[in-house]
């Protein structure tokens, strides 16, 4: 496997240098996140700013930046919020606001083409054939025998944002949740993902939980964390906007970051881990800019 | 995987009818946490519950409970909480209460005898051959052809206690951390782990963090999250006990249980997803009882 990307990486780094005269993608260690591709969240507790993922899931991310400009979710609270699970937030099911808002078709795969490429992670992870990165968000592929048919989804790790929905698999609409546990990986491909937490995710944590165990006394909604204002982050007054740079998947140093995650080279690891990476358990890393 | 679950559990419930009067171990959906066997961990933000896991690391356990009843862990903090892997906490490093304590030999693997026997969850994990669980705590299995050396140890899910220590194997005395992110696999079977949260965990994900990301104002150590008091359960004033049951996974209850979650077979599943489980995915409900 190693010498599997190794290889791969020779070939991406052949094929762009000399391709333009400034740095390539695979040289720049870091890509920032552009400002009207970003959220601000701001709980009572703090700050999060979310990465959409418009070329992954555009119609959820379309319907998602427009009611984040009206202000629609301004106000609306974390109602459903289970420890090791999710924290979701919307309108108060069923009212007028609720109603409002257009249903979306399913959004949680995306047909590859065959010279599509990724960074890859590991194959025969438990619930799929390949598993890797792009653009920094974690994903699985499946080859198909007919290229055609090859496909690609988000992956279900913690900090993922996605669209609740209903039963059906075209009932999203306005509600939205982040992974807050143990990936749940079983919701991969039938729930359409379209951004993640690339700051404050502690704040994420610290949503307050609506679910009790048995015996406990139930939490009184007026305690349910309140978002007190979402904004596109290109609409935020400049002295408020917060400006990151993450880890650019797509370089060679992050596959290098890879190689050395999974060698586990140094003196701590007394006996070695298998040779293996859980595609949910390696942190993309964001940094502050000026 | 599911018809060989079945199987076992026949003969497990077969084994056990008649073995006695009451109700046997494989028909108790629930079984309670003995107080002497619990900890009351109190963070200036909520109570957390532990259980300890005498059963697989008793020099551990017994070193944890001995300090914890001498008031050790009182006023000390956590001082490396990174978000989505661990929050660990201790004495100050080098310190003469750091120096005070014994250091201890690994407990993270112990030998299974081949009439042992577990719950199993999943075979050909990305980590390990076999998961399952033991007395609610998710465990690895690997079974030798020579039966004497086949061992189990347990995983590193959300929630898990364990002994931090130096690069040396047997370097743990009291500097203990639990998993608050994505199960770091990687660190199963080369540190000791001896117990879980049973109650609270939302207040462990509320610790403060340490580590900030490049950028980011430093946290002062003054904001770092205390620990108020760490009590073994049985120690606590009656009134103030917190009573805990944990779900029973060596009954048929949890079997079944596991087997509908694999199936996934309710509505909102409009496409199934594979039929696997992560041993960390699974939640061991806890109730609290008068």
């Amino acid at each position: 496997m190693r010498v599997y990307l190794k290889t791969i990486l020779t070939v991406t780094a052949l094929f762009f240098i000399g391709a333009c005269g400034a740095q390539s993608a695979t040289e720049l260690a870091w890509r920032k996140v552009a400002l009207n591709n970003s959220v601000l969240l701001t709980l009572p507790h703090g700050k999060v700013v979310i990465e959409l993922a418009p070329q992954f899931a555009p119609k959820h991310v379309s319907q998602f930046r427009e009611l984040t400009k009206q202000g629609f979710y301004d106000g609306t609270k974390f109602y459903r919020v289970i420890d090791g699970f999710v924290a979701q937030a919307g309108p108060k099911d069923g009212s007028k606001k609720d109603q409002s808002v257009a249903l979306l078709a399913m959004e949680a795969e995306f047909k590859v083409t065959e010279n599509w490429t990724y960074t890859p992670v590991q194959n025969q992870d438990l619930f799929a054939e390949h598993t890797g990165f792009k653009d920094s968000f974690a994903l699985a592929y499946k080859k198909a025998k007919n290229t055609h048919e090859s496909k690609a989804w988000l992956t279900h790790c913690p900090g993922t944002l996605a669209m609740a929905r209903n039963n059906e698999a075209d009932s999203a609409s306005s509600h939205f949740y982040f992974v807050i546990g143990q990936a749940p990986r079983y919701l991969d491909g039938i729930m359409s993902i379209f951004g993640r937490v690339v700051y404050g995710m502690q704040h994420i944590q610290a949503i307050q939980r609506t679910a009790v165990i048995e015996g406990d006394d139930a939490v009184d909604p007026s305690r349910f964390t309140q978002i007190m204002s979402m904004q596109l982050m290109s609409d935020v007054a400049k002295v408020d906007q917060i400006h990151l740079e993450v880890e650019n998947t797509e370089a060679t140093a992050f596959a290098e970051r890879l190689v050395k995650r999974r060698d586990r080279d140094n003196d701590f690891f007394y006996k070695k881990p298998p040779p293996v990476l859980d595609v949910c358990q390696i942190p993309i890393r964001s940094r502050l800019i000026n």
